[in-house]
């Protein structure tokens, strides 16, 4: 949906923290011609920026143009959420009737807490998750999800969709940070999995390269199956699946990789949530069973 | 690589187990034309084969036919590598000079003792790993590693090619099993992070079939990351990569999903292998060194 949005000019954005990320997301708005000004907690991070058009603020007071007016949209992309209080409590009355975007990784909580503090203060609030790396940025694949105050998503997409896909997730503002959490919970684990894999065929003198020749074909395939799961999911009836518990018994894997001299944390995980449903009784149930391990109670 | 086999009429096999992938491969290979012997620990299993033109073996000996000349290939689908060897240790001297295509799932190393044993025994032996659900057999998707003796490999070749892909894998018997068990904990670890994303957006309302229709293109897509990740591994420099562990923090992950009552068994398992690497004072590392906390000492 990129591009999807309304046509801006030039408009005037604030980012506030120049880490690995918010330096792309500037350099990417410059590139676009907006009016872009900057601001780090550490000094020196805005050097190629302001070569390239951005205008230097030494405070964040003057970064967000207290006392100017029309100030633009502020785009946060700090350490934590912590870091956001420190850096917007002592503004707070300057932003009031301002737009603000967080795009600092936090969770869900973190977010709903932000929007609050916001709400309080009468500064208008939108979260956005960033799906991407900060090479990935303003590429086709990167995706950002925005939550919050849909008005406000509207508004602002000339600005977002110079980064990324941008997607409304909905009015709750923790929606878009849990979202994304649960993806990238998916895709470190699977990592994991893969490097555990790598590191099995490894012991025995196979290359990672080899091996991911072949792992990447067959896990994206894997895939597929998830719509599969996720139906017996929803429908909380596990007795009818095409593979069992019982059939599914990890513990030679565990017991290869150990032979191996392989840690086997990643599928030693899997087997114990496994055998958690197993021990209760479900082993002639299907494997997606293990959701009941890990479902909140 | 399936019909790749040189064409064969029909040929004696027997398949001893016959659970739910053993009853599978038979039925495929009577649908083939080939002349079949069942056997199966306990009674019963083989009814409707024995309808479908098998011939039922009321024992081990009988059905691998001991004293008939030209007995076929010995196809064995047991529980586990203990089955293997009581079922068929006491008719080792009938197998001499006979064919064994185990596809038993065992380890490596099980793998290699069960090698061992049929040299000792003048039995030809071929060990396989089925890549595959029972429903998977004969239909495109389906593939089996073999390794061992790779003239035998050729020589049924025509009879493996009726179930799956066929690929050779090598001379050491227990590598078809390494491959198959690495991609399998790739898989098995991939589908628990797929639920546990689909916990943690579950224990907010969202169904697990709207998770899994954003994180199956996601997660296919992110395979695509396994080449470079593995080049760092062969490579051995984890310097240069592109998101450092530091910056790759999954504390607020796991917090996540405790704020949320869903069990963080999966992100934390990678966030433990993360910090051993952060600990030992690699944080500005990349990412895919966490491989050396899995790999071999």
């Amino acid at each position: 949906m990129s591009g999807a949005g309304r046509a801006v000019g030039p408009v005037p954005v604030t980012m506030l923290g120049l880490g690995a990320m918010g330096r792309v997301l500037a350099a990417a708005l410059l590139d676009a011609g907006h009016d872009v000004t900057v601001w780090n907690r550490s000094p020196g991070r805005d050097v190629d920026l302001v070569a390239r058009g951005a205008r230097p603020a030494a405070t964040v007071r003057d970064a967000v143009g207290a006392g100017r007016p029309g100030g633009g949209t502020v785009v946060a992309c700090l350490y934590d959420h912590a870091s956001v209080h420190e850096t917007l409590d002592p503004v707070a009355e300057d932003l009031r009737g301002r737009t603000l975007v967080n795009l600092t990784t936090t969770t869900p909580n973190e977010s709903r807490e932000l929007a609050d503090w916001a709400s309080r203060h009468g500064i208008v609030f939108l979260d956005g998750a960033i799906m991407a790396t900060p090479p990935m940025i303003g590429a086709p694949g990167a995706a950002i999800l925005y939550s919050g105050d849909e008005d406000v998503f509207g508004e602002v997409r000339g600005l977002l969709d110079v980064w990324a896909t941008s997607t409304f997730e909905g009015a709750d503002p923790g929606r878009a940070s849990l979202l994304d959490l649960a993806m990238l919970s998916g895709m470190y684990t699977m990592f994991a999995g893969f490097l555990h894999g790598a590191a099995m065929v490894g012991a025995d003198g196979v290359s990672a390269r080899d091996f991911a020749a072949r792992a990447a074909p067959f896990l994206a395939a894997m895939t597929e199956a998830f719509a599969a799961d996720a139906a017996t999911v929803d429908g909380g009836d596990y007795s009818a699946g095409g593979q069992s518990l019982d059939w599914s018994d990890l513990g030679h894997l565990v017991r290869a990789s150990e032979d191996l001299g392989v840690d086997p944390a990643p599928i030693a995980m899997v087997e114990e949530l496994r055998r958690r449903q197993v021990d209760a009784g479900h082993g002639r149930d299907d494997f997606a069973r293990i959701y009941e391990s890990l479902r909140r109670r």
